[in-house]
Parts: structure tokens; C-alpha cells; sequence
């Protein structure tokens, strides 16, 4: 059993990685902002918004609207307005999991025990709530671009291709880093409705435990689930179970990075912060890149 | 009718005062980063998240969690994962208002109609998926520290306070900010429930416009709904039929404040991106102050 | 415009056709049963029942369950339970239509304007909670016993077949009858996932007239609504239209059938009562024979 | 550990106590129908009821509807119509209990475990799927009758309350019955919102037990949880431990019983079906009795 970062931190610690990320890197990303653009790295959240069979998309209900006004309701003061509700999955679009999210041999990163999210309870421990606002160096990984296009699904991305893109780039992911490897799935093809969740171009395992033993603080992709599908054979989500159990690593999934790699910078201040829902396994969450 | 910045960024605009933020304002924003503290400005969502009574609070459900597998579910190839599902109002917690939030006269924001926000086809303009990510300059005027502790309920903060609030830290809102108001409503009760939302510390309407008319970006307060309630005889939200209709302001709601203005810093580096809903009419958010 | 029985029990009347039910009817109705064998009609609801793509789903989700006591939570005095919460379209599986439902020229049955069902009210007048419980004869018609098998999707089933169908059962439609369509549908294709709701076998105009005009008090079949469908050209939910909307007669959709056709009996007193939803525009329905 | 009737009806049965109601129950219970007169027993379903703090009410949202029109929405053909959605606990204003609902030391009725009830999978034993409709006589035993009144709040119900309730009504609770026990929570107290959950007159575990082994079918009452609470010293819903689990007796509740009351008629023919939900724990159910 692997637990390369359990104890690194405390033994109370649920933030993992994030902890690679100190005021000095927080200072040098800061400077990292030249041009003074911003760039959005979030698909729209509807229910066109692509989502695995065994999830459903979201849905979104006015509770009052332009209709009721149009209709007759009363305007007290004159005041209008119009207001909604969604249901969603946690994990839709683009989002990042929670420490508690997934785990093998009963026990979550940093040794806490899996049955401590339960129904009743959510995630007592690692939970979305316990991640915290990220802001630090965004790494752009441009496999794209390597290799002259939009990966084939299931296509595994290897530490010769990370370390190509890097070199590419004249940037080396190291310690506190958020990594953006960019697929082309999104873009391509992820946001279509009825695409398949069954493959997917991304990390094999090697790649990602390049990027852990780094000390990277968040792993991040343009695809669904960072890692290549379908899995090698006899194993299952690889990747999860090392970086996010073993390492503390939270992976940050389905993110929009064309728009950026059109802007020829490869390393910028990244901004994003998950929704602080108590006892939840991830959040939908929309990134910023300060250029 | 008012429309004070109506037409100012073309007859299409749906950004309204968020075009303030330019580049320049980005770069120098992120030249306020000193020591690297990063400080989260966010509520806690859970079903005790304080909400006024005609909302529902969030639910949230473990679709897949720890008891699945200590009641003896299969975890193929090892792999153990939990995954959740929420149902909320998108006004929740620390949240900002699309600019189809609030209107009068069966017009939004630079004159697009009421009616186009429907149960069909939520917000057509001005929701909040027009909305991007916001970085800029924050300031923080401190009204607890002026007026040495949290304002009762009902209480209005009128210009003058607002104008010695920005001496004492020595910094002037002006074109492009976001400014956060601390009335200490959060900190002493709003995080209880139970808690009225029949009134509240908040702004008056002359102090609102005295900002608007600086030219800033985005209104923002620890309260639930900036302003003061209850509000003036004759009036229905006076502040968000302002700022958001006529100046095309957003209001960014129930922030967590005390632990910033525990800091001593009055101006630093702004971050937080909406959900990009696709016609929704505000988001939670969990924004960011980098020192 | 036809009202065929609007003010025909009064211009407060939100009830239509089922006050072709009284008191003699129900005693009637009472008298058929002889067997005492009791059948169910309705589908079973879960994330596998099929719906058309503009609605969602049924979603079902445990609050606590034998999964939070296997991963350890307390039980007060030995007590043990589970809970869940469901969130679900109202037309979804076997269903009923209020009046509420369907209207046309923005009058609903008994000239109730359309405008009074909003998002801030649901409907304010037709709407499921003024249906109360419906027990009557049930009559069913077996257009598959008399085709020889289920009908294609897209078959009109016209005036003839439903005489010939009442001649084989030796049974008139009649005053305050629930009439129950046979069509094959969802025993055939309905109950599978990803079936198509863009054809079904199904009632044409004058057969629903010809119903209408006998004094029945609700439509019911075996498809997911009632009517053929591609519709005749020019027309759009015809029968919709005219019974709900003209006759005020409710449509009772996606039956379970073919169980109820395997016992022979082609009257018996029928028994169903929608959930009471203050403002509902339908019901989920769990209608039984009583043979 | 009581089984009481475990075992009686097959180690694979999940029908528990509805077993006692044969053909010829059904038969004599239609036997009971003079008048012709139907009672709805159901209470409202809206954000209005009465729900206990660690449920969520309903919720209820309109996906389109006269609003839309009144705003402008197209209407294909002419037609127009209104749909919505719920989002709903199943446990909420009149409902019944499925036999998974309650248990003890890990066993549900019959031995099923409780571990068979998941997140993942809602409850594999014992669900409201297994229920089918309910087609039997109905007894009242009017307790206010009784005593005069509603009875106040902790109040038991005993057995010499029940048996003179019986006398009273010169009826006899037998085998197959479903037997309605009038407290008068709802009718005095419990319709209203905010509305403690914290008390109730109901049976005491005695007079529960006395019903059990007359071998009724279901036993139901006009409060929120059949039995009195605050419970006996020590004990925890002792009623709903041993009929649910050890009797396999459906509990239904929160019925609406004095109009019932009113017609003086204390035997008739009940009809109720639960909405078939798969693997759910129980279901709001709107029952009639026909007179």
C-alpha cells in the first residue's frame, strides 16, 4: 500500500498537495501577470453540458421569472426580479474532486477511513469544504499542440510526451504548480451531448507520478477524468488512486484550454476556488488564467 | 427612468460595469500582491447556510459513498469512490447577482426586455453566463472598524461613512474596483439560523450611487442583500433596482469578511468566477483576496 | 373556438369530466367486482423509466440507509431506518394530466385564463389537487387482442377499432366510464430505456370524440400520450387539445395493460388518485382494477 | 429478537402483513360500498406541509407554463401547455411506510439485511416497489370521538382506548383490515406550519401489538408517526420496530380522517397504491375510502 504523502503534512492534515503551496509561490505567480488578460478556463454548465450515463446532467428551474410578470404578478416598489434553482451533480463540467472522492483499501488519503462519508453525513474528512481558495503558477502542458492536434480517445499520454510539452514550452511543472495538460477532448469532441464516456485520451500512470513526484499542488485537464480510458488492463481509474489517495493530489477535470493555448503563454497566475460545500466529494468550479 | 450606463458599451453589452476592468486595472491589481496570503471570502454551503424563508436551503446527497462499501458494495480493480448531488437556490450564501436579477419597468440593463427571462429558456440576456471570471482591485471599506463593531439590523451606511471608511484606509474606490463593504452582519448573526432576513446593516441609496458613479466594477458586502432593510417608505429594493438595472453593477452577497479585515489590508489582488449557468440569474461563488 | 362542456357544472367548475362520476356510478362500479382479484397498472418508477428528452428523469436518493449503520452510525435505542428524497418530473411513467395541462388560444378549460399558471403560483386554477380520487367503472378496450399484436408506432387507431374492440368485450363506453386504450405500446417498445418518443400508436381526433361525446370521464392508454403520434399535418396534440382543454376530460398516460388484458375482464371498478400537489399540472398515478 | 411473523408467508417474502388480505377480503370490502360516496384521506402536498426539521419540504417548479406564453413563447399548432417538476421527500404528508423503512440489529422484516439498502442501489428488499395497490376494508376507530375531542400532544392511545373505539363503532378490526385510527393531530394542530414534531398522541405499543395479532393488513392514523412521542423511557419508535420489522405492517400516516369522521360511516371499502418507486422506502400516497 502506497501513501507517499500521508504523514508529510500532520497527521490531521486534508488538504494534501495544496500544502506545496506557500505565500512565496503565491508571490511569484503574481508576477507572472504581464499582459493583464484574463481567460475563463470553464465549460457553460446546462443541461447540454456532457455528463456520464450514470450521472444526471443538470437542471435548472426559474422560480420567478420575466413569465410571471408578463402574466400578471405584482410589483411591489416597482421591484422586479427573477430567481432560480439547479440540481446538479457535484461532478459536472468543469470541476475538481475532493480529496474524499476517491480511495482504495478502506482508507482515504492521510489514512482517514472511507466509511467516514456516509449518507448522512457527507465526507467527514477531505471534503470539498477543506480545500480552500487555490491560487498559484498555472503550468499549460500543450499535448496538442506536440503532437498536431486533438488526441484519438483512449490515446495514453506517457512522461516523454509531458516532458516534450515542457520543453515546448521553456517551463518546468514543479513544486506548488497547478498543470493544465491539454488533450484536445473539449475541444473536439467533449462538448458534444451523447459523446461517449468510455474513452478518452489522458495521463497513464507513469506520466502522473512525474507530475506528483514534482510536488505539483493540482493536476488538471481538458478532458473528463485525467486519465486514459480505457484503463490498462486489470486496473481501474490508476491515476485517482495514486495522485488523489496515495499523493493528495486533487484533480481538476474537464476544463476548456484551447482558448488559452491561443494565447501562446505557457505559464500564468491560475485563480479558482470550489464551492465550500460541507461534506462534499467535489465542486463545480470555474478557473481563471491571469496572463 | 434611469439608465445611467445604458448604451455605454455598445447596445449588445451585457458586462455592464464589469467593462470598467481593463487590462491595466488587471496588471496593477496584481501588482498589489505582497506577502502572498491568500484569504477565502466564502460561506460555508450546507442545510444550515442562513436563508430567507420563500427560498428553499441547499440539499445535498451521497449518490455513492464509504457506507456503500462497508455494506458491501463491489470495488472493481480496488477502486472506491464517493459522489454526490446538490439541489440549491442559485442565491445562496456568498453569492452575485446576474444583471437579470432585478429590474423595473419590464427592462433590464441597457434595455433588454423582462420577458426574456423565462421558465423555457431561463435569462436570454444578461444571465450569469455572461458574466466571466472577475479579477481587479478589491477594497475593503471596513464600516465595523469605524463605527467600532457590527451595525445593528435596519441601520443605514450612508456616503459620509462610506467616504471616512476609505480615509481610514487610505484608499479611494474608484473605476474598476470591487469594493466590499463590512457591515459585520455575517460575523455576528448572519451565520446563525434562524436569523431574520427582515432586516439588515446596509447601504442607503445615495451612498449605493456615490459608488456607481466612481465607477465601480462590482458592489459587494458581508450582508444579504447590500442594502439596508427595512428600506425607505415608498421603496422595494431601491439599491438593486440602481445598480444593477440602470448601472449595470453586480452584487455580490453574503461574503465573509472578518478574517480579511483581521489582515490590515485595505486594498489587494481580487478573484472569483460565477458558475457559468447558461441563463442563470446569479451564481454562488467563492471569491478570493490575494495580499 | 369550441368549449364543448364548459359551464356545463358551473363556471367555477375545475373538475370537467369527472363530474360525469356520481354516487350510482361508484355503487355500479362496486358491484363488478367478483373475483377480488386485484391488478396494478402502474409502470415501475426509477432512473430506467423512459421519458421523453426534454424531461429529466426520475432521481432517487437515500438520506440514510443500511450503508450509514454498516459504516458505523449510532442507533438510539436500537432503532434503525432509511430514508429517501426524490426529485421527478410529474409526467413521468403512469401518469395523469390535470386540466391545467394543455390549452390553447390561453383559455384552459372552462375559460380559465392560461396566464394563471405561473412559476411564482403553479396553477392557480385546473391544477391536480382539484381532482380528488376517481373510482368508477373502467372499461378497456384491446386494440392489440383486436389487431392481432401491438400496434406499429405511428398507427392511428380510429372511431371503428374502438367499437369493434367495445363489440369483443361486449361493453358500451359510457357515462363516467375510465376507458382504458390497449395499444401494445408499453409492453412492446415503451418499457425500454432509449425507446423513442417521437411515434407511438394512438388515438386519432374522432375516436377521442367519439369517446368525449359518450360522456366519459377520463382517457387512459398504454403510450406515453394517448394520441397517435407523428400527428395528422397541421395540427399539433389535437386530441390534447380538444379533450383536456374542450371536454375537461384528464388523460391518464403510460398504463401497464397487458397484465389486466390476461385476465379476461373488460369492465371492473377502477381506482386511482393523484398525489394532491397544490398547483400540480399532473401526477404520477398508481391506478388498480379491481376485477 | 421477535420475528412474530417471519417466515409465514416464505423466507422470500417482502409483502409482510399485506398477505392477510385475500380475494375474498377484497371481495367483502366491496360488498361495503352503499352510498357511493368517495372520501379523499390525503392531505395537501405543498411547500406548506408540515414536515419535521431534518426533511426538506417540497419543492415544486413549473418547466414551462402560461408565463412563457404570456412572455412571448411560441405555441406549435396552437398548442400549449404546462409541465413541472418536484423534488420531494417520500416520507412527506400522507404517506406509508414501506417495510424497509424501519428495523433493528442489522434486520429488516423477514431477515433481509439492512445492509441491503444503499446509496448506490435504494433499498433491494422490502421497497415500496414490492407493495402493489391496497384494496380492503377500512376501519375507523374515532378516538376524538371518544374522548370528546382531539387528544393533546403525548398522549397514548391504549388498548381499552381502541376496543372501546371498536365498541363504539360496532365493528370488530379483523384480518386484512386497514384500520384508521383518528388522534386529531392533523385536523387541530398538525396542518399548521412550524408545527412541533417533537410530540403527538398515538398508539402505545400495547395497543399496537393488539392490532398486530388480530392479523390486520396496515395500520394507519391521522399523525405523523402512528405511535406517541415522546416515546417511553428507553425506548425509540418501539411501534415502528416491531410492526414494520417483526409483524411486517406497513405504516400509514399523516392521514386527513374527520371528514371521514363526519359521514358516520366507521367499515367501507379502502383503496390506496403507493407510487411504485424502485427501491424506495415508502411513498406519498393519496387513499380514498368509498363509502
Amino acid at each position: 500500500m502506497s501513501r507517499d504523502n500521508w504523514g508529510r503534512w500532520g497527521d490531521a492534515d486534508e488538504r494534501g498537495a495544496l500544502n506545496h503551496i506557500d505565500a512565496a509561490a503565491v508571490r511569484r505567480a503574481a508576477g507572472l501577470v504581464r499582459s493583464g488578460q484574463v481567460v475563463g478556463l470553464a465549460q457553460p454548465l446546462s443541461p447540454k453540458t456532457p455528463i456520464p450515463a450514470h450521472r444526471a446532467g443538470i437542471q435548472h428551474f426559474l422560480g420567478r421569472d420575466g413569465g410571471d410578470y408578463a402574466a400578471g404578478a405584482r410589483r411591489p416598489g416597482g421591484f422586479q426580479f427573477a430567481e432560480d434553482t439547479v440540481i446538479m451533480p457535484l461532478h459536472i463540467g468543469t470541476h475538481i474532486d475532493a480529496l474524499c472522492h476517491a480511495w482504495y483499501d478502506d482508507q482515504l488519503y492521510n489514512s482517514f477511513p472511507g466509511a467516514g462519508t456516509r449518507s448522512t453525513t457527507g465526507a467527514t474528512r477531505c471534503g470539498i469544504d477543506r480545500m480552500g481558495p487555490i491560487a498559484t503558477r498555472g503550468v499549460l502542458l500543450d499535448v496538442v499542440a506536440l503532437k498536431g492536434g486533438p488526441l484519438p480517445g483512449g490515446t495514453p499520454i506517457g512522461r516523454a510526451d509531458l516532458e516534450q510539452a515542457a520543453r515546448a514550452a521553456a517551463v518546468q511543472p514543479g513544486q506548488g504548480d497547478v498543470v493544465l495538460i491539454r488533450t484536445g477532448w473539449y475541444e473536439s469532441i467533449g462538448h458534444a451531448q451523447g459523446v461517449s464516456f468510455n474513452e478518452e485520451p489522458g495521463l497513464d500512470l507513469e506520466a502522473a507520478l512525474w507530475l506528483a513526484e514534482r510536488g505539483v499542488a493540482v493536476v488538471g485537464a481538458d478532458n473528463f477524468a485525467i486519465e486514459a480510458i480505457p484503463f490498462p488492463t486489470g486496473t481501474v481509474f490508476p491515476v485517482h488512486q495514486r495522485l488523489i489517495r496515495d499523493f493528495g493530489i486533487p484533480l481538476l477535470e474537464g476544463l476548456v484550454l484551447h482558448l488559452l493555448a491561443e494565447t501562446g503563454r505557457h505559464e500564468f497566475l491560475f485563480a479558482a476556488s470550489p464551492l465550500p460545500v460541507t461534506g462534499g466529494t467535489g465542486s463545480p468550479i470555474s478557473p481563471m488564467a491571469l496572463l
